[in-house]
């Protein structure tokens, strides 16, 4: 049999300068990325390039990088650019790119087996239970994200607290299966029931009140109404910071209530959760500490790149009986790569793993919790700057209260209707993005367009929010003064 | 405010040179991976030390990567090795290592917005289409691996097919949805039934014929006694190389079962479907292109780095319908940074999404298709090899029929009991772990304990097959004496 190359490179030093080259590249642009618009359209000319047919013979890895360089490198996401405050996205961090390249280099696959990307995923897991207070008995796993680790943990609650067998005879052999978030909770919540086949409408919506803060006794009335109609309320999933307005539902009275009501409760801190690490915010979130559940991301505000999150559940049997259902050809081995405990395997979907633990290990070890807790502190002290440079403005206007890390605010131009606002809104918010300025989003506020502003963000500084302020009056301005004369023409 | 130093380095310059040294020694140990053992348990020592609280203060990026090379690097799975047949694992390339990386310092969310990462995504998924012979209007999109892409296509089917809205009302409110596939059908399947809410009895497990392909006529029957019964049979998932022995079902003749029974054909092409590449596997697998659905795996037989899958779908509205369900904050715009088409969020189930398509985009760049073909090509054709020998052999005895890369079979001792055979076999495949000889896994075949050899792996040559044989007749020779004298000894 002729024995083919592999992919391997037949010169080894030549790859050795691409990845040095490739280096040097990325450490400048990262190191200078304040010099750099925050974000820009990638060109018509370059998504041409993309239609390219399957390519059949190979390039070298030089001419790649150079193709990188030019076509891909400048016209990211933007979110490792100090001004970019749009949606809640982390900025990154070099310890945890070092961590994703020599997890690329291991190749591990980490959905069990015996070996060292299992020993690491357990101290990260170890490591998050710390965080969130909860005890070492209780099981984790890491996910792409806070969506998949939403996805297992109310599989696991379903699975649990169902009257019936619902993994082999599915949800319609036991009663009516309904949970409770606030009307603020995250979409990826109602898109789990659907998943989990429970249906959308199985997931009741509680009404918040002016902090945006899920109303405890409208919970206990909805799910005695349930209850009444025979349908098995059987979870309640608090918000440690909404993606809106980054509200903090009332942890503790949850708690209490799901304690009195044998409900499970599941944390959403998705991002605002790790909150739990500054002095000021651990009293209004300590209670994390006694949920079943929590689901959080290490890609937003611990700044981990792009993917990770994970779910922590108490009670790591219930954990385990909902995943661990291992064929023969996986059975374990009390010897050689197919011994040790645990197999990641038996507590998520995935059966083949990426090594996803390295980064988040050397982000943490880079940095420490300390470190984290101050930054997450400024993010949200520079929240309460901002709002307050708005609330001094007079043609600013605050439209939800600042309980975290997210301002939304709106332009306003007196004798304004509220739809030409919104679209006026819409319009500042396109520009300081096309701009390169800022990148912030829009909300829906009480039917108001906002500016809304998420600083999850280690390089922003006071006067990244001064030169926002500026930018948001000199377009509103402009397009203020736009829209008057549209209007003196149209009347003239 | 005080300005609090951000997560960046002081010392950039400090950080290139970890970077470079971190290269220098994955590359060197990718290089020489051939002189090192396939795997090794990693030392209790170690262990250990992964059982730290969390980290309060932060340390030097040099520290880590000295920490990582002593405690981490050479305790992988050990896939990257030319003697790893465990399971079915790739074995990585430095052009999607390099991808990689470079993903990292982006620290994209390819969720959604008009960024890079979207188009790059689009372009690996077009590659797929063509791959498969699916239409250009097919949808598709980048999962970590098959298990989250056949999450994704039944939910596609179960939503498209069901007799009500179950999105919203669930499952129970609709007939009993029931699906079909091989006995021999990969586990992700049954799983994704449960999560689905339909539950693991509504997967009905076909019988196979000697050579492990679904019996076509008994699945008619099985249809017609389900809809017989008032059920709603709604999927057919054929396998493109089944785990055990790499069987392919006869997905022509599913195809056709399909189409006439109006049921959705999905395909599983976890590992073989890529097969789909080599001119002699072409005539089985071209069906393939009339799937509605397919899954399959990027980091199994194309070496992209762990984790990396992909979901087709045929009606690229169906799929939308099944995931797009955007909040408010997330609402499209025409322009900016939150314009732009295809958010990937709205074809499955993760918001937050890594820049997953860029280390593929790498890989099949540098490598091509043709290249891959040859390679898979002669996995298959190792995979015959081995059998040969080992059909030569008196004292081996093949337990499948090879259909494509995994070859079972085990070492025998005229008089033993299968029990002992067994005992025996699993002991050889421990011992080649342990001594870092070899990783095989095993695979329970027709009531006997297989060693099972699963070649995916761009590394191999012949002669470490020939290896193989022979250190399997050493161990297994050495065994078979030490059991005899055993049992002499108890004869005394």
């Amino acid at each position: 049999m002729p024995e083919l190359p592999t992919l391997d490179p037949d010169d080894w030093e030549a790859v050795d300068r691409v990845f040095r080259r490739a280096v040097e590249v990325c450490l400048a642009q990262t190191r200078d990325v304040r010099d750099r618009p925050v974000w820009q359209p990638t060109p018509e000319s370059i998504k041409a390039k993309l239609h390219e047919p399957l390519p059949r013979d190979g390039r070298p890895l030089e001419e790649l990088l150079a193709r990188f360089e030019e076509t891909v490198l400048a016209f990211g996401t933007g979110n490792t650019h100090p001004r970019f405050w749009g949606w809640v996205h982390g900025s990154g961090n070099v310890a945890g790119v070092l961590g994703e390249m020599l997890a690329a280099f291991m190749n591990c696959n980490a959905g069990g087996r015996d070996h060292i990307a299992t020993y690491v995923e357990r101290q990260v897991v170890d490591w998050s239970k710390e965080i969130f207070g909860f005890p070492m008995t209780a099981s984790g796993v890491l996910t792409t994200g806070t969506s998949m680790a939403t996805l297992v943990a109310l599989a696991v609650a379903r699975d649990s607290r169902a009257d019936a067998d619902v993994q082999k005879q599915g949800v319609a052999a036991a009663r009516r299966l309904v949970g409770y978030a606030s009307a603020e909770v995250h979409r990826c919540v109602s898109k789990t029931f659907d998943l989990l086949g429970l249906g959308t409408e199985a997931l009741r919506l509680v009404p918040v009140d002016g902090d945006d803060r899920m109303q405890i006794d409208q919970l206990a009335a909805m799910v005695e109404a349930d209850a009444a109609q025979g349908h098995w309320p059987f979870v309640v999933i608090a918000s440690a910071g909404t993606v809106n307005t980054g509200a903090i539902d009332d942890i503790e009275g949850i708690s209490q209530f799901c304690r009195e009501n044998d409900l499970w409760m599941h944390v959403d801190a998705a991002f605002g959760g790790l909150a739990v690490l500054t002095p000021e915010f651990r009293p209004q979130l300590a209670a994390m500490e006694r949920a079943e559940s929590i689901a959080f991301d290490f890609h937003k505000w611990l700044h981990v790149p792009y993917d990770a999150g994970c779910v922590l559940v108490r009670n790591a049997d219930a954990h385990r009986r909902a995943f661990a259902a291992r064929p023969g050809y996986l059975s374990g081995h009390t010897e050689g790569l197919a011994a040790g405990e645990p197999w990641y395997c038996d507590f998520g979907p995935e059966l083949s793993r990426g090594f996803r633990a390295l980064k988040v290990w050397f982000s943490l070890l880079a940095h420490g919790a300390e470190r984290y807790g101050e930054l997450i502190s400024r993010n949200c002290a520079q929240a309460r700057y901002l709002a307050a440079l708005v609330e001094a403005h007079p043609d600013l206007e605050l439209l939800a209260p600042v309980s975290l890390n997210i301002v939304c605010f709106r332009f306003v131009v007196p004798g304004w209707a509220n739809d030409a606002l919104d679209a006026l809104n819409n319009r500042i918010v396109v520009e300081l993005q096309t701009g390169g300025i800022a990148v912030t989003s829009t909300a829906r506020i009480g039917g108001k367009t906002a500016i809304r502003v998420a600083i999850t963000n280690h390089r922003t500084r006071t006067d990244d929010l001064d030169l926002l302020v500026a930018e948001v009056m000199r377009l509103g301005q402009a397009a203020a003064r736009a829209g008057e004369r549209a209007r003196s023409g149209r009347a003239a």
